[in-house]
């Protein structure tokens, strides 16, 4: 983690600890850049940070200011899978059916860029957030760059063993998404009934320097998934 | 629009003119403030608005990219409503049931912070993509800040109405949303069938000084709106 980084998680947790409220004015910059006895531009990196995090906003001649805490229980669409959760307020785990090397078919070659012979590992699993079951995901990631996966891994958070492992550090995503209906199988899955609602995601994840590493769908049940995104105009 | 945001609208044009494919590498930033003739301060901002986009991505020590761009018929999920959509491949359009002066109901009452006595505009229209019906709009603007409303207004872009008419400038927006399953009044509205699924969006929208001056929901045509995020972790 880079210095604005850390620096934005100890602002964000000094609002979340002391529970500050909506419209809360911070410390202008100087005041920070004493506080945590970093630069300017480390402090002014760090607010651009939370800004963008929907943590605060910024009024030009008039301050810092503490936005609205996403609402408990709703999933931050934005971060969902993948990108790093501090300081959530939820907890998740994973049932996992299998870990497989397979050849990719033809879609999933496409979305991650596979050569010819290209091997990928299937990984699927049922995703819980505080033991309740809110999707199905069924994931590929390509063997030539996350070498290898087994059950103990994927039953925990596979983007932080890939960032540990391999060096890599996880860039952007393309999520493509529309709802649908239930199949068969999927409504089995979920313990939900054929034609029952679902959100459908599918997502591409690339290294920071470009490359597709991950291709994952997650159907989301609809009863128990909700989710929110704290946007900024900027 | 500030310079910053000028360079980048410039930028991006150049790059769907040209219709650069992804991985195409950019020229340095030396030679884009050759180029554009702005400071290096300018052009570093401009790069980072496009990064945040999904437009572009930076690879330190390596280059700026040109991102795959967002698959034709997927709205942008972050601009659906309100952030501008410039350069967009669709084109929309409204048919307006009613705008009309209300007391606002407590749940509106409570996300727009509203005064006790505090009265809003009621909007409520059905929104075209390309002549396909995508959703059901029902928005409430306090009449406080938006004084003036009409069928003629809310036929086109409110927003861009807004921002020329009362110099507010949109900040950021809290969006919650669910997948549902349709009434018989929505379902009829969107030609639907009770029970058809849906995607439920309530969204809260801010000035950029934090005030809330509108709050939509949107209920989405499930088998017409599709959706992309192009998503970056920086």
């Amino acid at each position: 983690m880079v210095k604005y980084q850390e620096v934005a998680k100890k602002i964000k947790q000094m609002i979340y600890q002391k529970q500050l409220s909506k419209g809360t004015q911070l410390d202008n910059i100087d005041g920070l850049i004493n506080q945590y006895q970093v630069s300017r531009s480390t402090i002014v990196k760090a607010l651009n940070c939370l800004e963008r995090q929907g943590v605060i906003y910024q009024v030009q001649g008039s301050g810092i200011f503490v936005r609205e805490r996403k609402k408990r229980g709703y999933l931050n669409f934005l971060q969902s899978h993948g990108f790093t959760v501090d300081l959530e307020d939820v907890y998740g785990s994973s049932t996992v059916f299998n870990v497989d090397i397979i050849k990719p078919s033809a879609k999933v070659k496409e979305n991650l860029q596979c050569d010819d012979n290209e091997e990928v590992y299937f990984v699927k699993r049922l995703r819980y957030v505080e033991d309740k079951l809110y999707g199905l995901e069924q994931s590929y990631y390509r063997k030539k760059l996350i070498c290898y996966l087994n059950k103990e891994i994927v039953e925990n958070s596979i983007f932080s063993y890939i960032q540990e492992n391999y060096n890599i550090n996880i860039g952007f995503s393309d999520k493509y998404f529309q709802v649908i209906k239930l199949d068969a199988e999927t409504a089995n899955c979920l313990e939900l009934q054929i034609d029952d609602p679902a959100l459908s995601v599918e997502e591409t994840f690339y290294t920071s320097s470009g490359e597709p590493f991950d291709f994952s769908t997650i159907t989301y049940h609809y009863e128990n998934a909700k989710f929110c995104i704290q946007n900024h105009s900027k």
